[in-house]
Protein backbone atom coordinates (compact mmCIF):
# COMPACT_ATOMS: atom_id res chain seq x y z
CA UNK A 1 0.00 0.00 0.00
CA UNK A 2 1.23 3.61 -0.73
CA UNK A 3 1.36 5.92 1.52
CA UNK A 4 -0.88 8.01 1.65
CA UNK A 5 -0.45 11.72 0.79
CA UNK A 6 0.36 13.73 3.70
CA UNK A 7 -2.16 15.90 4.75
CA UNK A 8 -1.77 19.54 4.47
CA UNK A 9 -4.89 21.15 4.32
CA UNK A 10 -7.63 20.25 6.69
CA UNK A 11 -11.10 21.66 5.54
CA UNK A 12 -13.61 21.21 8.05
CA UNK A 13 -17.34 22.78 8.13
CA UNK A 14 -18.96 22.87 11.34
CA UNK A 15 -22.66 22.47 11.31
CA UNK A 16 -24.82 23.89 14.13
CA UNK A 17 -25.98 19.92 14.97
CA UNK A 18 -22.64 19.48 15.67
CA UNK A 19 -22.84 19.10 19.57
CA UNK A 20 -19.59 20.62 20.26
CA UNK A 21 -17.61 22.50 17.49
CA UNK A 22 -14.51 22.55 19.68
CA UNK A 23 -14.28 18.97 20.84
CA UNK A 24 -15.38 17.67 17.14
CA UNK A 25 -12.15 20.21 15.96
CA UNK A 26 -9.66 18.78 18.18
CA UNK A 27 -10.76 15.14 17.65
CA UNK A 28 -10.86 15.82 14.06
CA UNK A 29 -6.62 17.38 14.12
CA UNK A 30 -5.77 14.99 16.82
CA UNK A 31 -2.81 12.80 15.16
CA UNK A 32 -3.21 13.75 11.83
CA UNK A 33 -0.89 16.94 12.59
CA UNK A 34 -1.25 18.47 9.11
CA UNK A 35 0.82 21.24 7.76
CA UNK A 36 -1.16 23.41 7.98
CA UNK A 37 -4.92 23.73 8.68
CA UNK A 38 -7.89 26.10 7.56
CA UNK A 39 -10.97 26.37 9.45
CA UNK A 40 -12.73 26.65 6.08
CA UNK A 41 -15.94 28.05 7.26
CA UNK A 42 -16.74 28.82 11.30
CA UNK A 43 -20.72 29.39 10.15
CA UNK A 44 -22.46 31.31 13.02
CA UNK A 45 -25.51 29.12 12.83
CA UNK A 46 -26.46 29.29 16.78
CA UNK A 47 -30.27 28.41 16.48
CA UNK A 48 -31.37 29.27 20.13
CA UNK A 49 -34.12 26.86 19.47
CA UNK A 50 -35.21 23.44 17.78
CA UNK A 51 -39.19 23.33 16.96
CA UNK A 52 -39.91 19.77 16.35
CA UNK A 53 -43.56 19.77 14.60
CA UNK A 54 -45.19 16.44 14.41
CA UNK A 55 -48.60 14.69 13.21
CA UNK A 56 -49.91 11.54 13.32
CA UNK A 57 -52.61 9.51 11.51
CA UNK A 58 -54.91 6.73 11.90
CA UNK A 59 -54.77 6.45 15.78
CA UNK A 60 -57.12 5.20 17.49
CA UNK A 61 -60.14 7.65 18.23
CA UNK A 62 -60.94 6.36 21.46
CA UNK A 63 -57.70 7.58 22.81
CA UNK A 64 -57.62 10.93 21.44
CA UNK A 65 -60.78 11.78 23.56
CA UNK A 66 -59.45 10.34 26.18
CA UNK A 67 -58.51 14.13 28.51
CA UNK A 68 -56.90 11.67 30.95
CA UNK A 69 -54.58 9.29 29.00
CA UNK A 70 -53.22 12.54 26.76
CA UNK A 71 -52.32 14.21 29.50
CA UNK A 72 -50.81 11.19 31.22
CA UNK A 73 -48.41 10.81 27.43
CA UNK A 74 -47.71 14.13 26.86
CA UNK A 75 -46.14 14.76 30.44
CA UNK A 76 -44.74 11.05 30.11
CA UNK A 77 -43.23 11.92 26.39
CA UNK A 78 -41.72 15.66 27.85
CA UNK A 79 -39.96 13.05 30.72
CA UNK A 80 -38.89 10.68 28.13
CA UNK A 81 -37.20 13.22 26.38
CA UNK A 82 -35.39 14.90 29.21
CA UNK A 83 -36.80 17.88 29.79
CA UNK A 84 -38.58 19.55 32.93
CA UNK A 85 -42.22 20.15 33.64
CA UNK A 86 -43.16 23.00 35.34
CA UNK A 87 -47.12 22.99 34.58
CA UNK A 88 -49.21 21.93 32.24
CA UNK A 89 -52.85 22.29 31.17
CA UNK A 90 -55.52 20.30 29.15
CA UNK A 91 -58.76 21.05 27.63
CA UNK A 92 -61.21 19.62 26.23
CA UNK A 93 -61.85 20.23 22.34
CA UNK A 94 -65.08 20.96 20.82
CA UNK A 95 -66.84 19.23 19.84
CA UNK A 96 -64.18 16.76 20.63
CA UNK A 97 -60.46 16.02 20.98
CA UNK A 98 -57.86 17.41 23.48
CA UNK A 99 -55.88 20.18 23.49
CA UNK A 100 -52.60 20.35 25.89
CA UNK A 101 -50.10 21.98 26.55
CA UNK A 102 -46.57 21.08 29.03
CA UNK A 103 -45.03 24.27 30.07
CA UNK A 104 -41.13 23.12 30.31
CA UNK A 105 -37.91 24.36 31.94
CA UNK A 106 -36.55 23.99 28.41
CA UNK A 107 -39.66 25.31 26.17
CA UNK A 108 -43.35 23.43 25.92
CA UNK A 109 -44.56 21.01 23.96
CA UNK A 110 -47.80 20.76 23.30
CA UNK A 111 -50.93 18.50 21.78
CA UNK A 112 -53.89 18.80 19.38
CA UNK A 113 -56.43 15.73 18.73
CA UNK A 114 -58.72 15.35 16.53
CA UNK A 115 -60.40 11.54 17.04
CA UNK A 116 -62.67 11.94 14.23
CA UNK A 117 -59.77 12.03 11.71
CA UNK A 118 -57.62 9.85 14.30
CA UNK A 119 -55.61 12.71 13.77
CA UNK A 120 -52.85 14.90 16.14
CA UNK A 121 -50.83 17.47 15.50
CA UNK A 122 -47.47 18.17 18.00
CA UNK A 123 -45.21 20.70 18.63
CA UNK A 124 -41.91 20.64 20.72
CA UNK A 125 -40.07 23.27 20.77
CA UNK A 126 -36.79 23.12 23.24
CA UNK A 127 -33.67 25.44 23.61
CA UNK A 128 -31.99 22.71 26.05
CA UNK A 129 -30.06 19.56 26.07
CA UNK A 130 -33.32 17.44 25.90
CA UNK A 131 -33.90 15.28 22.79
CA UNK A 132 -37.32 15.90 21.49
CA UNK A 133 -37.18 13.09 18.88
CA UNK A 134 -37.63 10.43 21.92
CA UNK A 135 -40.88 12.51 22.88
CA UNK A 136 -42.20 12.05 19.05
CA UNK A 137 -41.10 8.26 19.60
CA UNK A 138 -42.75 7.71 22.69
CA UNK A 139 -46.16 9.62 21.45
CA UNK A 140 -46.77 8.05 18.22
CA UNK A 141 -46.19 4.75 19.57
CA UNK A 142 -48.36 5.89 22.77
CA UNK A 143 -51.27 6.70 20.14
CA UNK A 144 -51.01 4.06 17.90
CA UNK A 145 -50.21 6.51 14.55
CA UNK A 146 -50.09 4.58 11.64
CA UNK A 147 -48.31 7.46 9.53
CA UNK A 148 -45.80 9.88 11.24
CA UNK A 149 -44.53 13.10 9.82
CA UNK A 150 -41.58 15.18 11.57
CA UNK A 151 -40.74 18.79 10.08
CA UNK A 152 -37.56 20.17 12.27
CA UNK A 153 -37.64 23.84 12.32
CA UNK A 154 -33.84 25.40 13.27
CA UNK A 155 -34.73 28.50 15.40
CA UNK A 156 -33.09 31.99 16.24
CA UNK A 157 -30.19 31.22 13.87
CA UNK A 158 -27.65 33.95 13.81
CA UNK A 159 -25.37 35.14 11.14
CA UNK A 160 -27.42 33.97 7.93
CA UNK A 161 -30.00 35.33 6.26
CA UNK A 162 -33.35 33.83 7.46
CA UNK A 163 -33.85 33.43 11.15
CA UNK A 164 -35.62 29.77 10.39
CA UNK A 165 -34.88 27.22 8.16
CA UNK A 166 -36.62 23.94 8.07
CA UNK A 167 -33.86 21.60 8.80
CA UNK A 168 -35.79 18.35 8.04
CA UNK A 169 -38.58 16.96 6.85
CA UNK A 170 -39.71 13.03 7.16
CA UNK A 171 -42.59 10.90 6.71
CA UNK A 172 -42.82 7.47 7.96
CA UNK A 173 -45.52 4.77 7.78
CA UNK A 174 -45.13 2.88 11.07
CA UNK A 175 -46.62 -1.05 12.20
CA UNK A 176 -45.55 0.48 15.27
CA UNK A 177 -47.41 -1.57 17.87
CA UNK A 178 -48.89 0.12 20.97
CA UNK A 179 -47.25 -0.04 24.44
CA UNK A 180 -50.10 -0.54 26.40
CA UNK B 1 -57.97 49.41 -29.42
CA UNK B 2 -58.76 46.00 -29.96
CA UNK B 3 -61.24 43.73 -28.56
CA UNK B 4 -59.65 41.28 -26.53
CA UNK B 5 -59.33 37.89 -27.41
CA UNK B 6 -62.81 36.24 -25.97
CA UNK B 7 -61.91 33.76 -23.25
CA UNK B 8 -62.69 30.76 -24.38
CA UNK B 9 -60.49 28.81 -21.27
CA UNK B 10 -60.48 29.75 -17.84
CA UNK B 11 -58.10 28.04 -15.51
CA UNK B 12 -58.48 28.11 -11.86
CA UNK B 13 -56.11 26.71 -9.26
CA UNK B 14 -57.59 27.10 -5.79
CA UNK B 15 -55.44 26.99 -2.65
CA UNK B 16 -56.34 26.01 0.79
CA UNK B 17 -56.01 29.93 2.33
CA UNK B 18 -58.65 31.17 -0.32
CA UNK B 19 -61.44 31.97 2.35
CA UNK B 20 -64.29 30.52 0.30
CA UNK B 21 -63.53 28.49 -2.78
CA UNK B 22 -67.11 28.84 -4.19
CA UNK B 23 -67.43 32.47 -3.49
CA UNK B 24 -64.21 32.98 -5.16
CA UNK B 25 -65.03 30.74 -7.89
CA UNK B 26 -68.45 32.51 -8.62
CA UNK B 27 -66.58 36.01 -8.65
CA UNK B 28 -64.07 35.05 -11.11
CA UNK B 29 -66.82 33.52 -13.66
CA UNK B 30 -69.26 36.11 -13.23
CA UNK B 31 -69.58 38.40 -15.99
CA UNK B 32 -66.81 37.13 -18.26
CA UNK B 33 -68.75 33.88 -19.59
CA UNK B 34 -66.27 31.67 -20.73
CA UNK B 35 -67.29 29.72 -23.54
CA UNK B 36 -65.99 26.83 -21.53
CA UNK B 37 -64.66 26.71 -18.17
CA UNK B 38 -62.60 23.74 -16.27
CA UNK B 39 -61.79 23.64 -12.72
CA UNK B 40 -58.14 22.69 -13.78
CA UNK B 41 -56.80 21.17 -10.40
CA UNK B 42 -59.56 20.61 -7.54
CA UNK B 43 -56.95 20.44 -4.94
CA UNK B 44 -57.83 18.27 -2.33
CA UNK B 45 -55.97 20.71 0.80
CA UNK B 46 -57.58 20.75 3.54
CA UNK B 47 -55.16 21.66 6.45
CA UNK B 48 -56.62 20.83 10.16
CA UNK B 49 -54.53 23.89 10.86
CA UNK B 50 -52.78 27.31 10.73
CA UNK B 51 -49.01 27.24 12.10
CA UNK B 52 -47.84 30.77 12.73
CA UNK B 53 -44.20 30.62 14.03
CA UNK B 54 -42.98 34.00 14.57
CA UNK B 55 -39.81 35.14 16.01
CA UNK B 56 -38.46 39.16 16.61
CA UNK B 57 -34.92 40.66 17.67
CA UNK B 58 -33.82 43.60 18.56
CA UNK B 59 -36.67 44.00 21.40
CA UNK B 60 -35.95 45.68 24.12
CA UNK B 61 -34.35 43.73 27.21
CA UNK B 62 -35.91 45.19 30.05
CA UNK B 63 -39.87 44.18 28.41
CA UNK B 64 -38.88 40.87 27.90
CA UNK B 65 -37.93 40.06 31.44
CA UNK B 66 -40.61 41.65 32.71
CA UNK B 67 -43.19 38.12 33.08
CA UNK B 68 -46.52 40.07 33.57
CA UNK B 69 -45.90 42.69 30.90
CA UNK B 70 -45.39 39.22 28.96
CA UNK B 71 -48.39 37.58 29.82
CA UNK B 72 -50.45 40.76 29.87
CA UNK B 73 -49.08 41.17 25.81
CA UNK B 74 -49.83 37.33 24.84
CA UNK B 75 -53.68 37.10 26.30
CA UNK B 76 -54.20 40.86 24.60
CA UNK B 77 -52.44 38.74 21.74
CA UNK B 78 -54.90 36.23 21.73
CA UNK B 79 -58.03 38.35 21.94
CA UNK B 80 -56.53 40.64 18.75
CA UNK B 81 -56.48 37.43 16.66
CA UNK B 82 -60.31 36.91 17.74
CA UNK B 83 -59.67 33.34 20.13
CA UNK B 84 -61.00 32.44 22.47
CA UNK B 85 -58.60 31.98 26.31
CA UNK B 86 -59.04 28.85 28.37
CA UNK B 87 -55.86 29.29 30.78
CA UNK B 88 -53.05 30.28 30.29
CA UNK B 89 -49.66 29.70 32.47
CA UNK B 90 -46.25 31.93 32.65
CA UNK B 91 -43.22 31.02 33.99
CA UNK B 92 -39.32 32.91 34.55
CA UNK B 93 -36.75 31.35 32.26
CA UNK B 94 -33.54 30.32 34.04
CA UNK B 95 -31.07 32.78 34.38
CA UNK B 96 -33.42 35.17 32.66
CA UNK B 97 -36.35 35.76 30.17
CA UNK B 98 -39.99 34.17 30.22
CA UNK B 99 -41.72 31.29 28.87
CA UNK B 100 -45.34 31.17 28.60
CA UNK B 101 -48.50 29.89 27.08
CA UNK B 102 -51.69 30.71 26.14
CA UNK B 103 -54.14 27.58 25.68
CA UNK B 104 -57.08 28.89 23.33
CA UNK B 105 -60.36 27.05 22.35
CA UNK B 106 -58.84 27.41 18.52
CA UNK B 107 -55.51 25.42 20.02
CA UNK B 108 -52.24 27.44 21.52
CA UNK B 109 -50.22 30.68 21.65
CA UNK B 110 -46.93 30.71 22.76
CA UNK B 111 -43.76 32.46 23.77
CA UNK B 112 -40.34 32.62 24.81
CA UNK B 113 -38.10 35.55 25.63
CA UNK B 114 -34.19 35.97 25.27
CA UNK B 115 -33.73 39.30 27.11
CA UNK B 116 -29.75 39.25 26.88
CA UNK B 117 -30.49 38.84 22.75
CA UNK B 118 -33.23 40.75 22.41
CA UNK B 119 -34.75 37.69 20.93
CA UNK B 120 -38.56 35.96 21.14
CA UNK B 121 -39.80 33.10 19.59
CA UNK B 122 -43.56 32.71 19.32
CA UNK B 123 -45.79 29.94 18.18
CA UNK B 124 -49.53 30.15 17.07
CA UNK B 125 -51.40 26.68 16.71
CA UNK B 126 -55.16 27.77 15.61
CA UNK B 127 -57.90 25.94 14.09
CA UNK B 128 -60.42 28.28 13.55
CA UNK B 129 -61.62 30.99 12.35
CA UNK B 130 -58.88 33.41 14.17
CA UNK B 131 -56.59 35.16 12.80
CA UNK B 132 -52.90 34.89 13.60
CA UNK B 133 -51.41 37.58 11.79
CA UNK B 134 -52.99 39.77 14.14
CA UNK B 135 -51.49 38.42 17.19
CA UNK B 136 -47.78 38.71 15.37
CA UNK B 137 -48.48 42.77 14.63
CA UNK B 138 -49.23 42.99 17.94
CA UNK B 139 -46.63 41.33 19.49
CA UNK B 140 -44.04 42.99 17.23
CA UNK B 141 -44.92 45.86 17.88
CA UNK B 142 -46.08 45.48 21.85
CA UNK B 143 -42.16 44.19 22.08
CA UNK B 144 -40.59 47.15 19.98
CA UNK B 145 -39.11 44.38 17.75
CA UNK B 146 -36.46 45.77 14.59
CA UNK B 147 -36.37 42.48 12.55
CA UNK B 148 -39.48 39.95 12.31
CA UNK B 149 -39.89 36.95 10.82
CA UNK B 150 -42.79 34.78 9.95
CA UNK B 151 -43.02 31.12 8.71
CA UNK B 152 -46.61 29.90 7.97
CA UNK B 153 -46.88 25.85 8.21
CA UNK B 154 -49.98 24.27 7.22
CA UNK B 155 -50.64 21.34 9.81
CA UNK B 156 -53.04 17.99 8.81
CA UNK B 157 -53.12 18.60 4.73
CA UNK B 158 -55.19 15.82 3.39
CA UNK B 159 -54.99 14.62 0.02
CA UNK B 160 -51.51 15.18 -1.01
CA UNK B 161 -48.36 13.77 0.02
CA UNK B 162 -46.97 15.91 2.96
CA UNK B 163 -49.43 16.44 5.90
CA UNK B 164 -47.38 19.16 6.36
CA UNK B 165 -46.22 22.65 4.34
CA UNK B 166 -44.32 25.89 4.51
CA UNK B 167 -47.10 28.01 2.93
CA UNK B 168 -45.12 31.53 3.56
CA UNK B 169 -42.46 32.19 4.63
CA UNK B 170 -41.24 36.46 5.31
CA UNK B 171 -39.31 38.71 6.65
CA UNK B 172 -39.63 42.19 7.65
CA UNK B 173 -37.17 45.31 9.27
CA UNK B 174 -39.85 47.38 11.35
CA UNK B 175 -38.87 50.88 12.85
CA UNK B 176 -42.55 49.95 14.06
CA UNK B 177 -43.01 52.23 17.37
CA UNK B 178 -43.94 50.59 20.53
CA UNK B 179 -47.41 50.71 21.56
CA UNK B 180 -46.95 52.14 24.70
Amino acid sequence: MRNPKPITHLHLKLMPQSPDPGRTWSALTKGIEPASVFLYSKIELKPFGRHLLAEYRGCESALLNDIDLIGKALRQAAVEAGSTIVASVFHPFTPQGVTGVVVLEESHLSIHTWPEHGYVAVDFYTCGDCEPMRAHEFLSKELGAKYAEVMFVDRGIEGVGDSMAVRKHTRSHAGAARRH
